[in-house]
């Protein structure tokens, strides 16, 4: 159901681009909320942008692999990449959450 | 001689500001040549790019408050705020630091 949704592989994550993904509070604010576990829309963040620019940040963050989308009916459900993250850059997700917090 | 040059303070260090001055691979390249403690100048790094652009990626590093820089003479010298980064930041320099590296 998710397959026109790219997703880079564990191995091809960069630093210079995950950090990219994490450089802008709303997305921080995101990926804050992700970090507590349960898969969540845009819509469920109640964020002050519009639903397109929600749509942008949520699409930075998958290309950058710190986040997975996947579709279910007209919701897209995200989680963290918290495996992937912790595998390639140890100890930078939990630093910058709690940095954030 | 530096009074020209304007430095954020520690308190007001923001992390989207810090994740951003870091989230290109030139500014890593950068930030781990300084994390050796020595204060250097940008042509020091012999980096692939213009003198200009070169001044630009430092001027994103000072205002973000990654770095220091102080005019010696026709020399900018550059070193990092490691202090400054680690009081605000706990960890967050040395795993990018370690990620990069």
């Amino acid at each position: 159901m998710s397959d026109h949704l790219h997703h880079p592989a564990r191995a091809e994550l960069e630093l210079a681009a995950v950090l990219h993904a994490l450089s802008d509070p709303i997305r921080l604010r995101i990926v804050v909320g992700l970090a507590r576990g349960d898969a969540r829309s845009c819509r469920s963040f109640e964020l002050p942008v519009t639903k397109s620019t929600c749509t942008h940040h949520f699409k930075v963050l998958r290309d950058a692999g710190v986040i997975h989308q996947r579709q279910e009916g007209t919701a897209r459900l995200n989680t963290l990449r918290r495996d992937d993250l912790d595998a390639r850059f140890p100890g930078l997700l939990d630093t910058i959450l709690t940095a954030a917090g």
